[in-house]
């Protein structure tokens, strides 16, 4: 308890002025009281580093050195915190955290991609030179998800980790479903309203996602996950009629990330579109909202839900890390000291029930090839639907259908048969009904 | 980062071998080399503290140090942090707490009534004599409530603070929605089945609930709460014609407590009976679930949601404070330095919607009667509702109704109105519509 501190300034240089940079400039001035209370010494931005220094930013920049390369920041003087919010898995961005940690210096960053893909270096090398890495930012945005795995479920032995870990993609689900839209025009407004890219890829294809729940996954289970061998699958694939079956059959249909450790050590991990129960919590999760879930042996289910994006929350999760390391704490990168990365296993391992969509020509016999093909994979089909409040054409009509507990091996050998039945138009929709 | 530490120890002295205190000492020991890679160093039991020292609780105590009163620990050599079990505002837990404190030694805690009542003072004394006080155990069970207020959001400015903070009243409620039951009904099973206490007051009068809705508040504005001056109302007024009422209305009623900071400083803060719009997350709180609510200027609305109570994650909570001491985190008891107690503004300064319910003689004029006494306060109805499914006897029918958009005080004159009428049988029930 260093009360007494009242000189003490904590000095930061950020590299990358976009709107969340901008964010923590703006809150670290509005809230500067607050924040100095909370921290026990003044927090001042010493430098900074973007593109364009003449832009008008919003925000008095004045007396702040200036600096044309973000890698400088990594050994200039008078810098404690680089605070690195550049973005990408290589280039800059990684250059800058490693020389900064190679350096014995803090480094505070919202770059989910980067702790993703490069997690178990990073934390090695914080290891090596003492120093600090936060990054409560890189998740969810203001929700401290963050903090939460790896402070406040610190005690216990969890089970699974997981979530709803991209606004946009919930954005997009939750707006087919209550207006009955198609995805690609929906995700049209999303760009139009800027909850989407113009480049949609990373977040609708779930590899935004699918990076925050590898960080999620990390914390969890003491140590990185090999992000390249996850099951990364994106909701380019749903369509307005599953909507109508999944909300039919008492369902919603949510981007989930799970993540669960094996007795053998390796991690099943997934980030796909499933069903989810609609009378759960986490199936009111709508909109931009994301959700982090947990499952402790002790503490049992928990859930986080806020904004899990924009500039005002993510900004507020840079400045908690600050105020943490103004108060003196440092924890290990993943909570525990630096281990090699975890394996993931293969996606046909994965169990449990599945929810399947397929458009057919609709004429006699199709429903039966259709069940054969379960049938000989082993499946046993738990409910099926069929009507025309889905039907796209006069002559096609969507099917639907949910199994009982199988294994995914054996609704891959299922998928496999019916994508070469004549009867089948398009690709089917596979999603797993998660229990959470 | 101190990962150097292999040989270094941290002794917990513990007053109190309850549920919790034995699931303490059982986590510690079956998750053994989980919290000794978090904390960075061993964690041990050095002494205990409890009536009857040769009970069989069902862990090992051998070679602990015992103390036959609990002050001793406060103390006792060899022991660096106290982990106080006891609970109750005063007596032994009180006298520990602060001579723990008043020596300089750290301090773990789940009494949220201690809190809630002294959390002035303890403040206070714990900045004082430089010692830690921590208490993420006293709040919402396992779920870090405490840390999420305290450090996750820490950068933001909260605008308010709350939540559904007791398990017996949310299982009574959402119990007697499903099976349409009454309130004694149920209460009398959960009894039975150790969901609610023998003496249920603390519970289903709300000051359980109320106790920790001090500590959150105090967490979200940097100061204690007058807790003697916070509008605090339990359950046992709620019958299953109003559960009817609720669902048919599109509610769910919930225990809530809700604290905001009004622009002079004083805070609004209530627990009671809210009506709650069904399609909302904290709605699907249900159970012995518990949530907790904050809306920051920042981070926007956010909700976390777990098991409220229980050994497993009570325990959870306690060695997870502990965790943070070894990791050297020590943060003033309410995030900043010591204030003097806020002051609560007084009930009658609320404002919002709200559901009345009243039994009344089915006989004619009883509605112009009502409808006259809201009339006459000024309050504007927006709907009502009778008929026969609630019905209690032949000759007595409920009858409820929504007002708009009015104040606490007018909705007082209206209850006391009503209260007077002739054709009124019993006391009448008035919630508020909170808008989470």
């Amino acid at each position: 308890m260093s009360e007494n501190s009242e000189k003490r300034v904590l000095r930061l240089g950020i590299a990358g002025l976009g709107t969340v940079g901008v964010g923590v400039v703006q809150q670290l001035h509005e809230n500067r009281d607050a924040i100095y209370a909370r921290a026990g010494c003044a927090i001042e931005v010493a430098a900074v580093s973007a593109r364009d220094p003449g832009r008008n930013r919003g925000v008095d920049l004045s007396g702040i050195r200036w600096f044309a390369d973000a890698r400088s920041l990594a050994t200039a003087s008078g810098i404690d915190i680089v605070v690195e919010l550049i973005g990408g898995a290589e280039g800059v961005a990684r250059e800058l955290v490693e020389a900064a940690l190679s350096h014995g210096r803090d480094v505070i960053t919202a770059n989910k991609a980067l702790l993703a893909t490069h997690g178990a270096r990073l934390a090695r090398c914080a290891h090596d030179n003492g120093a600090a890495l936060l990054f409560e930012a890189s998740v969810a945005g203001g929700i401290p998800a963050i903090k939460f795995v790896r402070e406040g479920l610190a005690a216990d032995r969890l089970l699974r980790v997981g979530g709803i870990l991209n606004g946009t993609c919930n954005y997009i689900l939750t707006t087919m479903r209550d207006t009955g839209r198609d995805f690609a025009d929906v995700l049209a407004e999303a760009q139009a309203l800027g909850y989407a890219e113009a480049d949609p890829t990373t977040d609708v294809d779930g590899w935004d996602a699918a990076h925050k729940l590898a960080i999620l996954a990390a914390l969890a289970f003491g140590r990185p996950v090999a992000f390249d061998e996850m099951h990364v699958e994106g909701i380019r694939g749903v369509q307005a009629c599953d909507q109508h079956f999944a909300r039919e059959m008492g369902y919603r249909i949510k981007l989930l990330g799970m993540a669960r450790q094996l007795e053998d050590g390796r991690i099943e991990a997934f980030m796909r579109p499933c069903l989810i129960a609609q009378q759960t919590a986490l199936a009111h999760v709508e909109g931009v909202f994301n959700a982090v879930v947990t499952e402790g042996t002790f503490s049992g289910p928990m859930m986080i839900e806020g904004r899990g994006a924009g500039a005002g929350p993510t900004a507020s999760a840079v400045i908690a890390d600050v105020i943490d390391l103004a108060r003196g704490k440092a924890l290990p990168v993943w909570g525990v000291s630096p281990q090699s990365p975890a394996t993931c296993a293969p996606r046909a391992l994965l169990s449990g029930a599945y929810y399947l969509r397929v458009n057919v020509h609709d004429r006699p016999g199709v429903v039966a090839e259709i069940a054969a093909a379960l049938r000989d994979a082993g499946v046993s089909m738990r409910g099926l639907s069929q009507h025309d409040a889905g039907r796209a054409t006069d002559s096609t009509v969507p099917l639907a259908l949910v199994t009982h507990e199988t294994t995914e091996a054996s609704m891959m050998q299922v998928m496999t048969a019916i994508n070469g039945l004549a009867s089948v138009i398009g690709t089917p929709l596979l999603l797993k009904i998660e229990t959470v």
